[in-house]
């Protein structure tokens, strides 16, 4: 049976990759703040439970993308949609049965280590930030990343749900890393190993937690890519030298 | 010079034992919800990020208690005080050039692990949960405890502060673990080892960033002691066997 997907911020940059690349595959319902074209198109704010909850009715799994996606963003811009929004998915994906929520957490969650070159990290060897290293948000949108990492662990732990975190590398329309600096060069995430990555963990509904790191093949990176290859099979298909 | 300190949630349990025992080392400022007796009360809510301004104004540190205690507390309890209080208290910190936060963190960011005697954890030996675990909530209270962490390495590394993060086992009036279960007596929590926990730490506000266990010697535990003791020096006095 086709799979039943919710993708909330659909509208926006990795929501409209992702509709226009897999919409045969998924029977996806796309959920918007603004209104979006499309049949199963839901416009509707995640700061309201209720149109989480009525949202995710039915669905499988949630690919929960909607976030002010700014990494300059101030506390009173996260608030509202990073933090309670974020909750308010969790929560009523829990609550309707839902299986699985594959959430778009950010590099941002660890960006310090990259901004620092921090040695106790970097000196055994690269890459080396991977999925068990201590959280080092390097702004308010990358501690609102955090808690929801940390809010998906308890409801995979205790509630019910299967839960997969992507730190998320750099995307951009235009599907190059030209014109970017080194250190964001090395995160580059091209629009089709964005989309392996969400498909891949979409098969994995089976994975209980994880936190997979999402980027291109890059050379040299600084995210681990062994794990993700390990857990679901993501090998990047793109990459730059940098 | 005497030190400044603000405590928040100076008429809770540790605030209260803390100011009982060091009103004579330090120059302490009490904020609390509900009015409290002495000469440097504050009736206050961390709510208000104005209020917190105030509190924080001429202080070297800051011992951050004010929080929803309950373990299970709903997420709409956790929001306003642990979530949007504790930004409060960390940006009014920043602004007013406060040295130092110690945040009262709690073993209910990694209550899981003790739960489920995890075996990925305890295979290598006791005690092995240390501040490097990843987080593992057992509830949305210890949930707010992550994302007060995570906003504690942020303006740790950001923002000039410097963060002792202390994740507080159990602590009660009583001051005995009698009458508690096995895990929770292993993190039980003698009032004067509380004491001297936040008094190394205030001794300590050139870490920059730290996260520590606040547990008694009780035998066993699981809760790692040796980097605590190795960075601050810190040796509980009383333990139990359980």
């Amino acid at each position: 049976m086709t799979k039943t997907v919710l993708i909330t911020g659909a509208g926006g940059l990795i929501g409209s990759v992702l509709r226009n690349t897999t919409a045969e595959r998924y029977n996806i319902r796309a959920l918007s703040l603004d209104p979006i074209p499309g049949a199963n198109a839901i416009t509707a704010d995640i700061g309201d439970l209720n149109a989480s909850l009525a949202a995710c009715e039915g669905m499988d799994s949630i690919v929960h993308l909607a976030a002010n996606g700014s990494e300059r963003a101030s506390w009173d811009e996260v608030l509202p949609t990073n933090i309670v929004g974020t909750y308010n998915v969790f929560e009523a994906a829990s609550r309707t049965g839902v299986k699985q929520v594959i959430y778009a957490s950010s590099n941002h969650a660890v960006g310090t280590y990259d901004m620092e070159r921090d040695p106790e990290i970097y000196h055994t060897g690269l890459p080396v930030v991977n999925h068990l290293v201590p959280v080092r948000p390097d702004g308010f949108y990358g501690v609102s990343k955090c808690f929801g990492e940390a809010l998906g662990r308890y409801y995979a732990d205790h509630r019910g749900l299967n839960v997969i975190c992507l730190r998320i590398g750099w995307i951009n329309r235009q599907n190059t890393p030209e014109g970017g600096i080194e250190r964001i060069r090395a995160m580059w995430l091209s629009h089709r190993d964005c989309v392996q990555l969400i498909e891949k963990s979409l098969i994995a509904d089976h994975v209980k937690f994880d936190i997979f790191y999402g980027i291109s093949n890059n050379r040299p990176h600084f995210y681990d890519l062994e794990h993700v290859r390990e857990i679901i099979g993501y090998v990047p298909l793109d990459g730059e030298d940098i």
